[in-house]
């Protein structure tokens, strides 16, 4: 009944177009909303602190496959997905509510298996399942967690606060999740084809693990406070570096150019990709779900970062209107474009 | 896959059951977390005051049949059921994030018309929607809320603070919405039988805007502060009067006696429960999504209430293990039970 051809598709706007056009209606009334939708998380003015929220809801059939998802695995990834998003705003994870629908043909066992990895994730990350709803589905798998967190007044990092000049950096290594996705989905395939195979998977578990059990950067925090560093401007890696870096860039009203030949990637990821005729760094910079953290910082903490091997610098932040650019060892630039993931395109 | 028969069904258990299964290795090692699962909303101690934070998740098919919900009237109901749990807590409502999971089919107009509803419940509560997460579904619509309040320390009214002798009070009236949702589901099947008739809804407004647009209770909590009265405890009324009146009494660990004919029901819905032989009554006690609160308070208030055309005094709780009864005029107790809502229990 909503699909008269007289309207508007959804995939025409895309995941950022819609957001925006669904929300420009909102207005702030309250006081102590410090700022809603447009960061990783929301922030709340709480008196002596901010507190953060954010949420995010994952969907069989869209954002997992039960086929190869292991269900403890996926409630691990559900709440780490959103932690990774208070960590984005130099924040740290204090609770989660976690909403789930599922099929009333599931079984008490399989939903403890789901809850035995949101446990986990709770012990892990050091936070507080508080509350929550559990109801049924007449269709697939429904998780929605919302993550709440707090973070120091001064020590917040918005998308908005990257200065001309700033270094841009990020953690860990980027594509695996990606890789990791595609040798799923092609075994996953191969196994649809003859039941009996066995999956090819010796020596993907890196990213493998990537994909199905990722890890939200807790540890940058507080190595942050260590070293003394405060980042001007923040976001993790969900959708893929290049359109974590047009968020960065557009957020803070600047340009921004990375250097190919420094976009960590791991030589699995590498590995992979050449046999899937995938250039890595374009793994890197257009496959989503690494949940590293992509932030600046001025550029005389040079020095104190050089020797921290957690954190590679990758390129700087240029001037207004000046465009967002991957360059080659060569000079040559290419312009990077937001690929991120569109949840309403048609496959 | 996960239906061998060997594992247990999700309805054995109950929506309560269930919860209390899953949520039981929680652990809170967060030292602001005041309180967990367990009430209407959890509560994060934030300094000044309590933070309180409330979810729902609303599912096609389960919760909403699009066939006669009108997509403004769910986006605004989504809101609502989620603002009274912070008003269940004595608290103000101040943010929202929203996730929506959609079809890709849906059209761009109609999810519109959903946020069109969430802003006017926005707008009409004063509170501010901060986030979510907009994504495809490739099932039926899914709406998750998250809705986050405050409360003063001293203010806060939890499901277990009743005191013996304390009165039973209800705000408003209850049934209308079961009811409505019994006029609606046969006009529905009528119309599936006969699509050119037309609904025979004739004055029901009253009922049909308290199934499909349902409003909280926002006004109770200033009438507390006003008159100088502070609940003992409170509960808001989703699942029934039976069942939240059980929660209460067990959260208190007391018992509870109301009178059947203190239970406060509209006109409108009496002519319509007998329409459909249904005891009012009944549909008071059992019907869920009215959205009043139930409440107590202490004895001596009786003189600060009686003319407070608000509030309804129903019954009193009684000694510890004396039990959770509804008594009529002749003396007569039946025992209630929790009819409650089960949302796994296959149709």
């Amino acid at each position: 009944m909503f699909e008269n051809s007289g309207q508007t598709d959804l995939s025409q706007l895309g995941e950022f177009g819609l957001i925006e056009l669904l929300t420009k209606d909102a207005k702030k009334v309250q006081s102590t909303t410090q700022l809603g939708v447009g960061d990783d998380a929301a922030v709340i003015d709480s008196g002596d602190r901010y507190t953060l929220v954010s949420t995010d809801m994952l969907l069989e059939g869209v954002h997992f496959n039960l086929s190869y998802a292991p269900l403890k695995h996926l409630g691990y990834k559900s709440v780490v997905v959103n932690l990774s998003d208070i960590y984005a705003m130099n924040g740290t994870p204090r609770q989660i509510t976690v909403s789930i629908g599922v099929s009333s043909k599931f079984s008490v066992e399989a939903l403890e298996e789901i809850y035995a990895g949101i446990h986990l994730a709770c012990d892990f990350y050091q936070v507080d399942l508080i509350g929550g709803d559990t109801t049924s589905s007449k269709a697939g798998l429904v998780i929605s967690v919302t993550a709440i967190g707090t973070v120091e007044k001064d020590k917040i990092a918005y998308r908005s606060g990257a200065k001309e000049n700033d270094l841009i950096c990020v953690t860990g290594d980027l594509g695996g999740a990606y890789m990791g996705l595609q040798v799923l989905e092609r075994e996953y395939a191969v196994f649809k084809g003859a039941p009996s195979s066995q999956p090819d998977l010796e020596g993907m578990d890196y990213i493998l693990e990537r994909q199905l059990k990722p890890e939200a950067q807790r540890g940058l925090v507080q190595l942050f406070e260590e070293k003394g560093l405060q980042p001007t401007s923040m976001i993790d890696v969900s959708d893929g570096l290049a359109s974590e870096l047009i968020h960065l860039a557009k957020a803070s009203d600047l340009g921004a150019t990375i250097y190919g030949d420094k976009v960590p990637v791991d030589h699995v990821t590498s590995q992979v990709a050449e046999e899937f005729k995938i250039n890595p760094t374009v793994a890197a910079l257009n496959g989503g779900e690494d949940y590293e953290l992509l932030f600046t910082l001025p550029l005389d903490s040079y020095e104190k970062i050089k020797d921290i091997p957690e954190i590679r610098m990758i390129g700087h932040m240029t001037e207004k209107g000046s465009g967002v650019y991957m360059a080659d060892q060569a000079g040559n630039k290419i312009t990077l474009e937001a690929q991120g993931w569109n949840a309403f395109k048609q496959d």
